[in-house]
């Protein structure tokens, strides 16, 4: 097992912890410790809420959750000899719960809150807690489903470089600045309230929590690009914006289908992860990787081979309007069409809708130039059902 | 074998066979043959095109061609005691190319004549042709690949009632009119030009030809869906919107990668397809399958397990705009990523747009909430390479 | 498509033929055609018992089989260049049935006819006739299940040098002088009636049919090796051993389970096979490719991840009695026990043993050294019944 | 996590633990703890040898291993309300490796000392040490390789009653008698020396140990059956032959190739493993699941889809003298010609042979009918070579 260089206090919040992450995206924050290229060690992480939802069936912690404390992060890594324009990479070695915490949350954020993918068909707060045996999660608020996790970090990612967070705050304030008032916003802007900047204090803190990106979106650093299949064994190159590349890791996810589109998320944990780095000198000219990181699958995803599958199309559901090649309305169509569906194997709404925001499921961009509709599809497994899902005579 | 019950002459356009079939959807072109439930048959099909496309090096066909021809379907058959309501349930047993045409096309269509999918990126027209070796597929124009087929049906669907029909008409002229003029159009409004309505003459022709819709986009009847897992072995749910449920078929790909995205499209082929028929009585209010195809997948899909992944957010890559949560430029910034990686392998553009479109690629919605960033994904498998694409130090 | 180099009139018998093929191992068999290193060729097989056994429910063609005539081989072919000491490098590019033949036999000899793996348990005849549904199997002898045909040539080989034909006479002689009354005997040794050799008459024909060995065994060649992943899309290096290497092919499959334990076998078609020649100079050397053919898999076989597995160790069922890391009594034992287990299924014995003969499942050597038991396991994908076939509380 | 009952001092022999586990299978030795039906568990394992293996390049303890202290196992458990005539139901929830004991041993055993299935090639000890990277194996003494382990228990099984020990007893006599001076021996008899048997004095200690079933061999209880299959995620169904079902396992293994042919073995670790236990009353009558267990496998084994493939028929491979279906001698020709080919590539035939028994590789029994030759396979997944194993023109 490779040394912990991070760890955590399941019982402190983030800023209480010996050594504080952080939970925005700045070029200053210190780096909590430096590695070698090719280098192994082990981060420990708190769930992305920081500790706020409990395994209770209760929901008013998700409906009343503090969305600026989002995400604590464990980091930033320091990588010796590292510098803008190498390519950092990091292989995943391995990632696993914490013995006192077998357990992980799946949730509907309230409409006021945030929503999710489908808020407008479920404004209310709901909440899933999911326990594992094993490889395997299963919940007792959906029930009769079971399926071995496909465990990874939503969110692991680089330190962006001034002037690449420059770009991402006057980017996203001028999308906000379309509709300031939203509900949802359109963006989340940097916030000093419930900021978590390592040991940074006083002026430099302010200075940071004023200008820190928020660590919503995912960006040109990866951050918070929810894929499913970064799990472990898996190995990501990453463009490298500042010296010693600062790589954060967090939100773990024990299991999530593509598009988490819950937004709260996948099967939330806190958890540990193994990492490995090394680097690419020069590698994002060579390579031209510079927009997004890239990476490589591994061999030990769960694998199945038989699914039923929805398609939607880009057609307003409630309007019944034509929409242009969008693939966002054509894949909320076709989770809709899952969620009907499976209403009629005897789930309400919202276990439908949190079953596709934790289970392995494959969302798929199908076809993406038949004018003027996208075809999404949403599969899901058969074997993750106690009872056979498919259509009978 | 089952008995072929629609054959195909490849030297003649689909008005000139025997029984000819038809490139435009209306609930009241007349069914080429009657099949019971439990019935299976062969239907041939020429390619999307109506054989507009030659097995050459010459581009001038793509960029000429006539897009109104498009998609000459085999069809529509109808299912004895089949009704509005039910779900028409359709195996795809098996699907194949002809002995003399074991070949198929791929291109990119001029800006001018719809462009596909990075339009803005490459306006200008491209063709590959693909050479089939058993279950493999490679070109002359892309080296260095060669990929096993995912073979599907990038069409297939049933007929529209008169109201479904009437839906679709309005709701893509609504669409066509914020800007009428634009290049590529919004949509494709019927167009009595190149129709194909089978045996119907005169002034039913001319009524079916005027109002038929387009066979471009997928829609609740299913249609031009594009999926590259619909593919033999798998089983599909179809709505069934009037009489005998009146299906069609066409559009074959050898293979495609997710998205389709350059429009001409997966590798076209002509070629056969074995089907078999059955019905669920009510299964459109039993199971909800009301907007769009249930499908359940082969277990003969081609499998990998290792794949070079790109990862794209929705920010304008021209303008650096931030665009919320937007899926589709999201696929397309993962489709751009791939492409540039590709170039550093030696590949053109235009070839890594091609081999995006036809080799067996992974298009995921990966994160769809993280405002204001979807997150999509391109993976392509390792090994239709013939030398490791991975980056190296 | 490649061109037809070896072809097949279903409704005669292999000697009657236009271009006849063979059913015995020699030299000296005249290549039926030439080909180019590079060159792909169809050519069409019978059935490995020479159109013997119909599609009825009658028993009494494989009770009385003529075990003399197979395997009718097609071939040989000799390719330009190839020489003793290189390696013959065989693309299966595809395999497929005759529309006029789209269904299979499987049987199970009498004990007295030849018997099989079982046959102390199953001494009489029994037959199984499977039907093809595209790409899937079914039997309406062996209620149930179905599954997608991993089709292969059951068997293929290049033919041996004077030498080495010597040294199998010899060797498989001296095995069956240990019992030469024995039912079912150690080995088939040659025999000329019903030896087929091509046009060859006369003397020479005597001759061959002489010293030609009988086809049943795989051996250095490959020949009848009835390796269910030697499927479309694998690759083949065989070793060489005369000019031209003189390549054969027949036995095709639908389907098999390992060990094709039924010995009439897996399901048995006529077909064709499309083949692709080259050859590596030298290359028996250069990779120590002596003793057997080496291949690499397809990446298009069906795949299960559910299994139900069955264990076997080396004790024989019948006395109790120890034997000595015996593989072959442990795999007895492993398919005993999933008989017995079908059998509470509701299959009969008979129909259990021909599934495992016919069906997709895995037989492993899972343990071959722990003193005295050899661990043996066969495992059957869940998939292929048409209701969960696991224990229940 | 569930609880740990059974817990390990690395630094301690079995029979030094607070809680001594046993290496003899006796029905008479006490249960270590009881649970429920539906109760979840952990227990801790050492290595098979009991910690005689370092990690080291000295061959020595390989070389002077103390076979008689095999395995040393943990349990045996006692289920509430389990008799005789049910079927235990075992769920493999999860194992993995200590963070103390990252590594993990694989040697082949001189001749004198046991030897392995190749003896008569390697007759020398010899060793590797294995470490482990997340999720990956690599060696330092088999370079160039890395793969994903496959973890499982290769022993696992229930206690025998009186009656089936007796038989065991005597069988496993009887075997050895036809040679008892045989080196290596055709089996292990029960034997004082070395036995561990939990806290157990005096005589009742005595009793046991000599009449205690060595615990090499699987049988009817499981034991060690050596199923790389059998990993997290599996669950199995064991015959009850004694009050409680008394379940014991050990001999954890990161990974093993089918056959685990160097004898020791896989990759030997010590460890911990997750328990759910179950009943099925009445279920060995009902499911005929007597003779050995029954398992149904895991959706989280690593997947590979292109292996290079080595075949064997059972003819001797230093006389040339032909063996009758002799699937044991077909698997050796299998591995030799395997070993024989990796030399090509660089290795040594001790590396190639520890390679075949540590990596995941698969056994087949291919053929097993094809008198006089069985037709066995083992097959290397391509991708845990770190260059392209294939031959080359």
């Amino acid at each position: 097992m490779p040394k912990t260089r991070f760890k955590i206090d399941l019982n402190k919040k983030m800023d209480q912890q010996e050594m504080p992450g952080h939970n925005r995206w700045h070029p200053d924050i210190p780096a909590v410790f430096s590695a070698d290229p090719g280098e192994s060690f082990r981060m420990e992480c708190l769930d992305w809420t920081d500790g706020q939802i409990a395994n209770n069936d209760d929901v008013s912690d998700i409906k009343n959750v503090n969305l600026k404390r989002v995400h604590v992060l464990s980091g930033p890594v320091h990588v010796n000899g590292v510098s803008p324009g190498d390519l950092l990479v990091v292989d995943i070695l391995d990632i696993g719960t914490f013995p006192e915490a077998e357990w992980g949350f799946n949730g509907i954020f309230a409409h006021e809150n945030g929503g999710g993918f489908l808020t407008a068909h479920f404004p209310e707060a709901a909440k899933s807690i999911w326990e594992f045996n094993g490889i395997y999660a299963s919940s007792r608020h959906v029930p009769g489903v079971s399926f071995p996790g496909l465990i990874h970090p939503g969110l692991i990612g680089t330190a962006p470089s001034h002037e690449l967070l420059n770009e991402w705050n006057k980017r996203e304030k001028e999308l906000v600045d379309h509709d300031p008032q939203r509900v949802p916003p359109y963006a989340e802007l940097p916030d000093i309230d419930s900021a978590v900047i390592g040991n940074v204090k006083g002026e430099q803190f302010d200075k940071i929590a004023k200008e820190g990106a928020r660590t919503v979106p995912p960006r040109e650093n990866g951050g918070n690009c929810d894929i499913k299949n970064l799990t472990r064994g898996s190995r990501v190159y990453f463009p490298v914006f500042v010296e010693g590349g600062k790589l954060s890791v967090g939100d773990l996810h024990f299991s999530q289908g593509d598009g988490e589109i819950s937004f709260c998320g996948g099967i939330e944990i806190p958890g540990w992860i193994d990492l490995k780095v090394d680097v690419i000198k020069g590698g994002m000219e060579k390579y031209q990787i510079k927009s997004n990181p890239v990476f490589r699958t591994s061999p030990v995803e769960p694998h199945f081979t038989d699914y039923i599958v929805f398609e939607g199309v880009s057609v307003n559901e409630h309007s019944g309007q034509q929409h242009y090649l969008d693939a966002h309305l054509a894949y909320k169509r076709a989770c809709l069409n899952a969620i009907d569906y499976m209403k009629t194997l005897g789930y309400t709404g919202e276990q439908a809708y949190m079953l596709l925001s934790t289970a392995p499921v494959e969302g798929r961009v199908s076809g993406i130039v038949d004018i003027p509709n996208a075809c999404c599809t949403v599969a899901i497994p058969k074997d993750i059902f106690d009872k056979d899902p498919f259509p009978e005579k």
